[in-house]
């Protein structure tokens, strides 16, 4: 294999995370230090930063900063959603990529996101062969969602299982303060698969949390949920509950879409989201006190509380597929093979860029309990490495020190 | 002053803090090192457990397990939100109050909470003294709503007030990922102060936080609201707004009250409270994408991020109760004398419940910018020191690890 000397393009795509800016940091500083790669640039916004011509030079940053981007919650470049037409029917985005491509001589090709980002990359990495531009492309994983094939978890995952988990700790602390009747219900995100939902199993491991779990790899009843709640209510005169965002009915309809039938309890206009949904049904069934919490975009950007092995896989997984590129690789993604008997091991591999675009992992049945209302050991056993160790991110004033790149653009 | 000895009552009520334990571990320490408290007693759910004859034996605590309520959020002796009667009108509690303190030779009495916290106290105090019963009474403030009259802070507001800065930080950054536009509303506690809400404006002058911010002191208007959201949506192309729960209309009627008046904007049933409300109002106006999320209970209890000087004065307070009540003093709260220029300082000093109890200390209009959507630079310098330090809280796997009372009943 001959080196292949060139720019390389760092993007940035799709939802945020606490510690995809550690992926970032992972492929600029391998690839600043990397000899063949002549120059690294950072996509604005992703793909749209190269169809638009906008690209950082981060060989101008300052190293310190860079550095900082391990602490540095959401994506630093900026992201994008942007969808990649099919080349045969339209050509012209892949026409200027290549552009692109062949005006600042780019032979590397990082793109950091999930499923609809392993496509684009899959994608551009065919249109370019095809026009026999010598490129080599490799996808980073990232999401919270932990939902991408080919992997043992992706990064993002255990910052935000991290989240969920401490924060349900010191709700259900909060929740049975009062010798009085309280219903919490705990919104969190994760529209297909339950893995952000099921970590909330953490918190009750460890003592303190939801005596009841909802994912959506099961259909969830509402009468066996209000059954559920009041067994737990009656006996105890608290229940604690956390619902993934995707709980859909056995037709597949999402439970947060509202009915206008009055017969399912659902039939009100409503703005707050499901968790705010859940507790109306809640309150008028059981009479009790109910609040309903979404967690939001503060599981995915609470970089505050993040997980030290997070973010250290998020690098490395970054600075794997520079190395693997410059060693001759293309059109794979870097992936996790983990041991967790006999102590947590996680090594990276690379994997088809086919496997794992455009397919969605979810939590194995057998994890989840009979019912359908929990998770089982096999998940904790699953989840718990992934959330060790406490980060030493900086601070200034006891608030968070963000990275500050210069963003300068590129000619 | 004779020596007065026999044994203490600790109890907290109100909304739990960050840091409301390390208050009753202030207490609970030095009173369990003070010679002339014969006995420590914590009462389950505040004034509730006196009159239920449900205290817990302190002394039989692991002293380990106890320094752990440092970082344990929430009430660990339970909480209540009991007021107490008139005793002219009606003296049964008092009277069982009394039986009580008889029973177990209680001498000392320290109560942790807030306004309706201290007025319990004062009530009992008196009554004591018409009863010519011989009991030392101190109040230990406590809430993150800041809003106690006669302390320059409140013990727990520090803590809230850093989770709510850091938390804008983050979600700032996460709202600011993609090139499209934006507009995030985040609603904070504090029915009628707006110290809380003003807190996010540490997120903004650290660099990422809200544009707009909306404090109970002032009348809130809708037309002018979303006049202001335009402003910046339309220049930026994004807007962070931070609203007070408490935001009212020029008549008093909270904005979360939702009208059935078509004409305000806010004719609908709703079910999410005033973010989601608001976001429906700026959708509709702008037709921005907008995501309303409300910090809940994650801001009243989250230790994970409290302030380590926060901690250390909570703990100071419990402890400067006890040494007060044992020189001989009653019927005080304990408050504290900071001092901002030359260095952050802080003293505790004793303050009569009279001018503690049932009012409420509002944010001075000065501190606010002349229209009423943002707080002025004396608000930073006024919060600034009151978030700094990061705790050592200890964790087990990563996970909080909280204090584990045996709550062993006296007899």
């Amino acid at each position: 294999m001959s080196e292949l000397r060139g720019a390389c393009i760092i993007g940035q795509s799709g939802g945020p995370t606490a510690v995809i800016n550690a992926s970032a940091l992972g492929v600029i500083r391998t690839a600043l230090d990397t000899e063949c790669i002549t120059r690294v640039l950072g996509a604005a916004h992703g793909i749209k930063g190269v169809l638009d011509d906008r690209l950082y030079d981060m060989n101008q940053e300052d190293a310190a900063e860079l550095e900082l981007l391990k602490y540095t919650p959401s994506s630093a470049l900026g992201s994008c959603r942007y969808k990649l037409a099919d080349p045969d029917k339209d050509d012209t985005d892949y026409k200027r990529i290549l552009e692109i491509f062949r005006k600042y001589d780019v032979r590397y090709f990082f793109y950091n996101g999930g499923n609809d980002s392993m496509d684009t990359c899959n994608k551009i990495s065919k249109y370019m062969q095809k026009a026999g531009y010598e490129c080599r492309i490799m996808g980073v994983p990232k999401t919270i969602d932990n939902d991408l094939n080919g992997t043992d978890h992706c990064p993002g995952f255990g910052s935000a299982a991290k989240f969920i988990a401490t924060t349900c700790m010191e709700v259900h602390r909060d929740a049975h303060v009062y010798d009085t009747g309280m219903v919490t219900i705990i919104e969190i995100m994760g529209r297909h698969a339950g893995w952000l939902a099921g970590s909330a199993a953490l918190a009750t491991w460890a003592g303190y949390g939801p005596d009841l779990i909802y994912l959506p790899e099961t259909d969830f009843d509402l009468t066996d949920f209000l059954d559920d709640v009041h067994r737990v209510y009656d006996k105890t005169g608290k229940c604690m509950v956390a619902v993934s965002e995707g709980i859909h009915r056995a037709d597949g309809t999402f439970i947060s879409e509202a009915k206008t039938s009055a017969t399912d309890g659902f039939g009100h206009a409503q703005l707050g989201g499901l968790a705010a949904m859940l507790a109306d049904a809640v309150k008028l069934e059981t009479g009790a006190k109910v609040r309903g919490i979404e967690l939001s975009l503060l599981q995915r950007c609470g970089s505050h509380t993040a997980s030290k092995t997070d973010i250290d896989e998020a690098f490395l997984a970054g600075k794997a597929a520079v190395e693997a590129a410059v060693s001759g690789i293309t059109d794979k993604m870097v992936a996790f093979r983990c041991t967790r008997e006999g102590g947590y091991t996680c090594q990276t591999s690379l994997e088809p860029l086919e496997i794992v675009a455009n397919a969605e992992k979810k939590v194995p049945r057998e994890w989840i309990n009979a019912v359908g209302n929990g998770v089982e050991q096999p998940f904790i056993d699953y989840v718990l490495p992934l959330i060790q160790g406490e980060p030493d991110a900086p601070r200034t004033n006891s608030l968070p020190r963000f990275a500050k790149l210069k963003k300068v653009l590129a000619h």
